[in-house]
This record gives structure tokens, C-alpha cells and sequence, in this order.
């Protein structure tokens, strides 16, 4: 595999240029005061450098060794305890924590281009850091002062690690028919009993203790999603002085055999009587999930273009090293045998159709990210109102099309190494099996359609969509006489037109046919995603247009916004035609008949 | 896994009703004395009941172990020898094999079905069977009589096996830079020296030798794809009784560990003079290998769909049993804590679509191989010129397009199973990283996407095209008063027109831009397939419609069509689009620019 490098240019040409994060931060009331962009940018460059130094090399054998699961616990593979215990002295699960419990606070924008740059070296080593921030951001958000004060800092500092328990093995997108029980012990505390699977991170060698999230339901709670509340188990108790003791009647019953991320343990939980502590209100713990979910659903879609970089970085290695055949356009190395088979059409094609969409979601993420800080940061009600709605509609996006296209790309990455890329040893099959979690975790891909068409597009009637839809018209109004991007400006706005008449199509077509919104949810949100990214290009052309004469760099950013333009965006069209074919032929057979 | 059943009924359906089967083999000259319907159907009812029960509980366990190398010697997984015995008794590697040799004389259009059924159930272990029949192919094509006799008996037998020689280290798609040498011994044998990779079944313990058929170049040939020789090397020596002796210097480097197809051992094979003999003539061994190669690459997009039905039943059977959720149109399972998932749209979707692409692509391979009988047994120089026409110009398609949607389809039946489909125990995503290799190797999806626009149709200026295009158009004109399928005529007609029209426009891009095919091949190959497609679903709805009222199976037949036509024919629109936008953007970048 090509040696990780740290897209840092490109991840400052997004997040400086084109989404002027020192202006924003300056003036959001969170983080005017305390991030400053020196820092800021020292955390890139230091990310940059600890993600492909010290966990990047780390990926393959990873892979191959996978974790171990002997008399009850599970290790991770060699060389994961040495880098996590580094890597946590740097304080990096903490990066966006809460200061006031040793967090070090920073925005999201931020935070998410850490992420990539994790990701990218590691998905399965990523997770062990990020479900502890995810955990500590539900802990932070619903928790007692108490427990606040018991567990961040430990989080923050990685000396014990989260994890989130939710799934069942008969309750998976149906969280309402979990099973697991909390008996009030009568001093504030509960006894936690039930199975769980599928728990990522749910034991491992790396820390001193993990601290669960588990849901699980009161003695006489209401039946079905209303009826489940949040509580935090520490696999071991903690006394008063912070000392870890006794197991706390948290078992693994195994570990799973997965297709990929197997340097992350995938766990069976047991708990028998554990001792929790609710964290948020009884019965609503589900609420008390989605604080964390917005940002989880991000982290995700990350995680996809991050492992989407990777394959592209590799792809682009072996593309310009590989000599097979010649240019169609006459003989490119005369010198050599045969040509680099980037000289190939079909090679510039996956080539450059990895680049536009991993740099389109980079784009997406940040804008993601940015809508999440001025919800958190911002003290005027009206911007933090409109950014929360943003990120509702943007969040199913964010994860679902983010991942969908990093699968794409990565097998687009594997296809360029011919055979060598089914094989081992270039890494570009791992690449696709670790991303192909992507699509199905934290709400499986299909589900974020249905989050999107239904609760965040037809349940208000088309309100949250018209936010974005009046923004592009503002962004494309704006730029009507920029001659450098006027090319764009069309194709966007009949994009954003084709999508909005779509909307109203379902919107309508929901009023009579209880299937509609379930039958063009995938597509729809594959439609919405295209029109995001096609916002994105045009915004990264409008700054990159006029540097393009004077530095490469930023005309390699224009031309790449054509290529997808050109090339990408068209599949909108089609989208339309199957979303408006309706839901009668889909649903035609009964269940007997398939 | 659920268990394998051979879908017999719907392959009766495609080989005798639609494609009639009978009628063909009655009227062609080398079938009407020697292929009788009840034999075929007898042959047909065994495979359905050889790979169900003997190969398909094999491919699991299969996967866990992968093959061995041990002291220079590949061994096959536990149960594969056993099980090989047993099915080459049976004379499968010969049921489309020469008669005079020993083989069953069958028609490809029955050997088809049971290459389908026999990769459904595992195409570790149908790689075996088929390499040789492959090679065998080769042999009975081009190699003298006394090879023939010798050689051609054993193999169908599945007493030896076969495997292919052709990719070195450096030399993939570019055959023209091959070093393996060979030099005339003068007695009519060669010594054939070099190494080459990739080598699928280059070695294994399943039979008493291997019979290698290796591209290599005599001393003083032409450089490039013009000087390329193929030989007959037998792994181990074989004397005039047909003793198999000691090793002929021909050995195992090395096995890959690969993304999938585990129990299938990919070797690298060395030869250190090894003694061989010329199949077919000197520096003319590529066009030898092409005789067999339109068989390889239908089988290989066999392969594909063949997973994809596997992975289409474990989904269908995992649809109707997992409870989640309630169906929008009202609860549908009220004696449950929830409905069984196939009542949610989203989840039909993926099922519809799973099955549009499955049976389409047996009808289509099952038109191809019909091709294929007609150009072998044909002796009407017209109608076998055709037919010779037809599968040059459907041979890429089978391959890639297949082999793409069967990619496709396998993830989405991983999906339908959410987290449990990333997890071994279900067997769905050892159906997609086994899938995975179909697009890559016999020619990458990619070179038979330029070898469609290129060689087949910019070349011969549509010519060939011409004759797809007219079959159709003659299909639309005899059916224009079917009042049954008169709804798909129209949409069907529209997609031939918008395939002719962008094949005009690629035929004259080409003349002024060197890039312009391979620019466009891919999407135009996607775009054929699609309306090749839309044709077969349009012929198989035509069969199927009469019979509709009477038999629920035809009624299904006729609601898959519609949903194939409503829901998955659009995308052919944009990708119009895309490939009238030219090769400008995406040739835009320097090599360095990436």
C-alpha cells in the first residue's frame, strides 16, 4: 500500500477558503473567545502527522491479525495498545469535549477534519477513540453533573473508553421492541440486565475500564420507542477516589466474524445485574441518543470518504507507476515497455470520479460540521434555530450518500490495480470491506432515506428543503455575473429545480399512498446528495477560479468542478424518472411471491 | 445461509419457453441427431440436484479454510476432493465437451444452466470444473489430433484438470510484453521457461495432474501481441500409457491471499523448462485463446448473476422471516411483535431490483449462449456468420454488465440484512467479495468495455450494432398489436433509439478525438446492457403475458418486467448525458495533476 499522506492542503482549501472558519468562528459567542486559528491549525498540521506516522502503518496487520477473544476478554491486534496509549496523551478523544471536564473544545470543522485524517490510517483504531467522544457527547449532554464529573475527564484523556449499547439481536432498526430491563436499586442507581450485540469497541485491552451506554427499559415503562431510557454502566465499578475495581457484571459473550473493520471488536454484551446510572430523563432516552446521533451520522459518512481518500491516494500511485498498454493519443514514455496507465481514458475516468466525489464529501462534511458548530456556538436564536434545522435535514445526507459513494469509490480504487487489487497485499480490498460498515451501521443507509423523505422532508411539507433550496438560489443569484463559474450556475439551478419538483411530486404523492415516501426514499436521497454536490463544486470553484491562473493547485479544483458537472451530475435526470414511476410496480407481488 | 435451491423452473422458462430450446436444436445441423429434449432435461434435473446438496454446503466452510501451500503443494479446503470425485464421475467437466474425445456433445445453451447452478453453489469449486472445460475447449479448437487424444479424455473426466497461463507479473492486460520463452527441443516439443501469476487452479490435490495451457515466445518471434505462442505443459509428465510420471519442472511459487474465491488456490506458476507442445501455430496463440475466450468471459458473467441468485434467495428468505417495524399500509402481521421487513418498500426495492437484474441476466446469458450454438452448430454460413457477429458483440456485454449488476445485487442482499449481513455467519458477504472477481479478471470490466465501443462498434462503424438494433426493431414491429406488452414496446423502442443515436455520436467522436472511446466506454456498455435487458424482460413478458391470468409464476414474470421498465430502464437517459459530455474534462489533468 502507498504510504498515507495527509490531504492537509486540501482539507485548509475547505475549511479556510471555502468555508472561512476563522471568520465564523470569530463570530459565533462559543468560540470567539477561545479558538483561535493558530491553534487551530497546529492541530491540523499535528493530526496530520500522528494519524500517518504512528496509526496509517498500522491498517493492514490489523486486518490480517484482527482481534482475539480469550477467557472473557478481548484484545486488540499488536501494536493497537502502544499507539491508542500515545495517541490519547494527546488528548485527541477530548478534542471537541467539554473544557470545563478537561475537554479541549474545539468546533466540529475542526473536529471533522481530525476525523478524516483518523479514518483515513484506521478506520477499526478510529473507532476505539470516536465512540468514546460520541459517548462523552451524550454523558455531556444528558448526564448529571455527577457522573459529568466522574467520567469525562477519564474519556477525554482515553484512560477509559465508551461505548454505545443499543442494538438486540431481534431489535435492530426497531429499538422499540428492546428487551433489556433497569430495576431501580432505591439510591439512584439501577440494575441493568440484558443482552446487546453488535457492540463496537464493547471490550477491548486498550484502557482501564468502558464506560456503556446502554438502553434499556423501566419496570412498568410504556411499551414500544416511548418506553426506553439511557443509563451509563461502567463495565467496572469506580470508587469514590476514581480507583477501577470489580467487574461490574458486564460479560462478552463473544466477539463477531465480520467482513472487515476487524481490528475493531464487534461484541455481545451481557449484563447481569450491572450497576447504571440513568443519564437524561426516564422513558426518553431515545431523545437522549439523538443529541449524539447528528453527530455520529456525520462521523460515519467521514469514515467512508476518509477510507475513500486512502484507495484514491493508492490508486493514483499505482496508476502513474503501472505501465500497460499505450496512450490512445500516441506514445506517453517512450522510454518504457509501455505507458503509465493513467494515460488511459477509462483510468482518468475512476480516477477522476473518486477525486470529485471524495472532495465533494469533504466539502459536504465540512458544511455539515459548520452548521453544527453555529447550533452549538451560536447565541442568537434565530441562526442557531435555522443551523439546527440545516443539520436535521443534512444528517441522513451526511451519512447515507457520503458512504454510499466512498463504497463506490473504493471499489472504482480496487478496479484501477486490475488483479493486484483483489489481492491482499495492496490494501485496496481492505479498503472496501471496511467501508462496506459504512453503509449499514448507525441507521443502515436505506433507513437515512427514509429519515430524510419522511420525518425531515414530508412530515413538515417541504419546510426544512425550501432552507436549502432559497440558499442556492441566494449562492447562484450572487454569483449570476462571476463569469469564471456562470458555466455552473445553470446546470446547478435546474438541478436544484429538477429536485425541488421532485419533492412536491412525493410530497403529494405521500397524501394518498402510504408507500410513496418508503419507495422513493433511496433514490430521493441519492437525488438530494447529487444536488449537494454539485453546491459544493460550484462553491469550490467560486474561490478556486481566481487563483486558477496563478497556482495549479486551484485549477486542478475548476477543472475537477467541470468533470463533475459533466460527467457526474447528469444522473439526476434519471433519478427523477424512477422516484416519479412511482411505488406500484416496487410493491406489485406479495411477500409469497419473491 | 438459507439453503440452495436450483431455480429450475424459472431456467425452463428461459431455456424452453422463451428462448425455445427444442425448436433451435431441431433445426440446426450439428444438434438435431445428437441433443434430444429429455436428456436435456435430465441433465438439468441432476445439476439442480448435485450442486444443491453435494457443492453448495461446501462454500462456508470453504471460504473459512481457503486452500493451503505446503511444501511446494496447493491443497484444496476439506470436502472439496471428496466432492470433486463425485461430480467428475458424473462427467460434468465434459457436458459440453467433443464426442469423439469422450464428451457429452451437449449445447452451451444447456451448459449454461448448469454453469449457473454450479457457481451459485460455489464458485471456488466451479472454477475448477470450468477452468478445464475451458482449457479443454482450447485444445479441442487448435491442438493436433495426438494431443487431442491424449489429453482431451482425461480432462473431461475431471481425471486431470486445466488452467490457464497467460498473465506475468508486468504483463496483465497487455499481454504484448510477455518473457516466458520457449525453445524448440526439435523433436516437436518445446521447453517453456518463465513465470506467471494469477494462475486460478494453477495447482491442486483434487486430481492426478494439471494441464497447463501457457502463453509464452519462441525465440526469434515478432515483438508485441504478434509473437505470442500457446503451449500445452502438463504439470506432471505422461507417458505413451498414459502414466502420469514425475514433475515436468513445472511449480508453485507461491498462492495470493485474496478478497474472495478462497477455496479457489490463484497461484504463481513457475516453469523451468518444462517440456510443452504448440497448440494451434506458431505466434498465433493469442487468436487460439480467442476461440475460448467468448466461452470464458459468458461463463465468468454466469458466475456473477449465479451469486447473485444466491444472494437473492438468502435475502428473500431473510425478508419474509425478520420482524421490523410495521408496513405503511397498515399492520401486516398483527400476531407479531412486528411485520416481517419485506412489507417495507424500501426493502421490495431492493428484492425487485435483485430479481430484474438475476432473471435478466439469465435470459441474457442464455441468448448469448444461444449465439454460441448457433455459430458451432449451425451449417448455414449466413446464419452462422451471424450468430459469430452477435456473440462478438454480446460477449463483452455478458461479461461486464452481468458482472457489474451481479456486484450490485449481492451488496444489496447484504444490505437487506442490515448489521447481519456484515458478519460472516449469514454467508452474504462472502457472495460479495466472491462477486468482486468477476469484474476483474478474463479481462477487467473496464478492457471489455473498450473492446464493446472500440473493437466491436466504432470499428466496423456500427455495423454490428446494426444488427442488434434490427433484431429489436423487428421484435417492436411483430408485437406493435400485443395489447399484453404493447406498454413496453414504446419505452423499448425509445432506449434502442437512444443507444443508436449515442452510438453515432461515439463513432463520430472518434474520428477527431483518440480519447473518445474509452471516454465513453464504460457508460456505454452500462447503457447497451440496459437496454439489452429492457429487450430480454420485453420477450420474456411476451411469453409469460398469456399465460398471466392462469399461473401466478407468468404474472410475476410480467410484473418484474413492468418494474424493470418503470423503475431501472431510466437510468439509460443519463447516461446519455454523460457520455454526449466527451472525454475534454475528464482528460483535463496532467498525470501529476492527481
Amino acid at each position: 500500500m502507498a504510504e498515507y499522506k495527509a490531504p492537509l492542503k486540501d482539507i485548509r482549501f475547505i475549511m479556510n477558503e471555502v468555508f472561512e472558519a476563522e471568520k465564523l468562528w470569530a463570530s459565533l459567542a462559543g468560540t470567539k473567545d477561545s479558538v483561535d486559528m493558530e491553534t487551530a491549525d497546529a492541530i491540523l498540521e499535528e493530526a496530520g502527522k500522528i494519524t500517518a506516522s504512528l496509526i496509517a502503518p498500522l491498517s493492514r496487520e490489523g486486518d490480517e491479525e484482527g482481534c482475539h477473544f480469550e477467557d472473557g476478554k478481548v484484545t486488540v491486534p499488536a501494536g493497537y495498545r502502544d499507539a491508542f496509549k500515545t495517541f490519547s496523551e494527546g488528548g485527541w478523544a477530548g478534542l471537541t469535549g467539554n473544557p470545563e471536564y478537561d475537554g479541549m473544545g474545539m468546533p466540529k470543522m475542526l473536529g471533522a477534519q481530525y476525523e478524516e485524517m483518523l479514518y483515513s490510517a484506521d478506520i477499526s483504531f478510529g473507532l476505539y477513540v470516536c465512540l468514546t467522544s460520541g459517548a462523552a457527547l451524550a454523558i455531556d449532554a444528558h448526564a448529571s453533573e455527577e457522573l459529568k464529573t466522574k467520567y469525562l475527564p477519564k474519556m477525554y484523556s482515553g484512560e477509559w473508553n465508551g461505548a454505545m449499547d443499543l442494538t438486540e439481536p431481534h431489535s435492530g432498526t426497531d429499538l422499540g421492541m428492546i428487551r433489556a430491563k433497569a430495576i431501580p436499586n432505591g439510591d439512584g442507581s439501577f440494575n441493568v440486565t440484558g443482552t446487546k450485540i453488535f457492540i463496537t469497541g464493547g471490550d477491548n485491552d486498550l484502557s482501564d475500564n468502558i464506560i456503556h451506554l446502554v438502553l434499556a427499559k423501566l419496570p412498568d415503562a410504556p411499551s414500544g420507542s416511548r418506553g426506553i431510557s439511557l443509563f451509563l454502566v461502567p463495565r467496572n465499578k469506580v470508587d469514590e477516589n476514581d480507583v477501577v475495581g470489580e467487574n461490574n457484571k458486564v460479560t462478552v459473550g463473544s466477539i463477531e466474524h465480520k467482513m472487515g473493520i476487524k481490528a475493531s471488536g464487534t461484541c455481545v454484551m451481557n449484563f447481569d445485574g450491572a450497576q447504571g446510572w440513568l443519564v437524561g430523563e426516564e422513558n426518553k432516552g431515545l431523545q437522549a441518543m439523538f443529541t449524539m446521533m447528528n453527530y455520529e451520522r456525520l462521523s460515519v459518512g467521514i469514515q467512508g470518504f476518509a477510507a475513500a481518500e486512502r484507495s484514491y491516494q493508492n490508486a493514483v500511485a499505482y496508476a502513474q507507476d503501472r505501465i500497460q498498454g499505450r496512450s490512445p493519443t500516441g506514445v506517453a514514455a517512450p522510454e518504457k515497455a509501455a505507458d503509465p496507465i493513467i494515460v488511459h481514458p477509462d483510468v482518468r475516468r475512476m480516477l477522476m470520479t473518486m477525486k470529485a466525489y471524495t472532495e465533494g464529501s469533504r466539502a459536504f462534511s465540512t458544511y455539515v460540521a459548520r452548521f453544527l458548530d453555529i447550533s452549538k456556538f451560536s447565541d442568537d436564536p434565530e441562526q442557531k434555530q435555522h443551523a439546527e434545522a440545516m443539520v436535521a435535514l443534512m444528517t441522513p445526507i451526511a451519512k447515507a450518500y457520503m458512504t454510499d459513494r466512498a463504497l463506490d469509490t473504493c471499489i472504482a480504487g480496487q478496479q484501477v490495480f486490475g488483479g493486484h487489487g483483489y489481492i491482499r497485499e495492496w490494501g485496496q480490498e481492505q479498503l472496501v470491506r471496511d467501508t462496506r460498515i459504512t453503509q449499514i451501521y448507525e441507521g443502515t443507509n436505506g433507513v437515512q432515506a427514509m429519515d430524510l423523505m419522511g420525518r425531515k422532508v414530508v412530515a413538515n411539507g417541504g419546510k426544512l428543503f425550501e432552507l436549502f433550496a432559497s440558499e442556492v438560489a441566494t449562492f447562484i443569484e450572487a454569483e449570476s455575473d462571476n463569469q469564471a463559474i456562470v458555466h455552473l450556475l445553470k446546470p446547478l439551478a435546474a438541478s436544484v429545480e429538477r429536485l425541488s419538483d421532485t419533492t412536491e411530486y412525493v410530497i403529494k404523492a405521500a397524501q394518498s399512498d402510504p408507500s410513496a415516501i418508503g419507495a422513493a426514499a433511496v433514490e430521493y436521497l441519492d437525488l438530494f446528495g447529487l444536488v449537494a454536490y454539485a453546491y459544493m463544486w460550484a462553491r469550490m470553484a467560486k474561490v478556486a477560479a481566481p487563483q486558477a491562473d496563478a497556482d495549479e493547485f486551484y485549477d486542478v479544483k475548476v477543472k475537477t468542478a467541470n468533470f463533475f458537472f459533466a460527467r457526474i451530475l447528469p444522473k439526476s435526470v434519471s433519478l427523477v424518472e424512477s422516484i416519479k414511476a412511482g411505488a406500484d410496480e416496487m410493491m406489485s407481488l406479495t411477500a409469497e411471491q419473491f
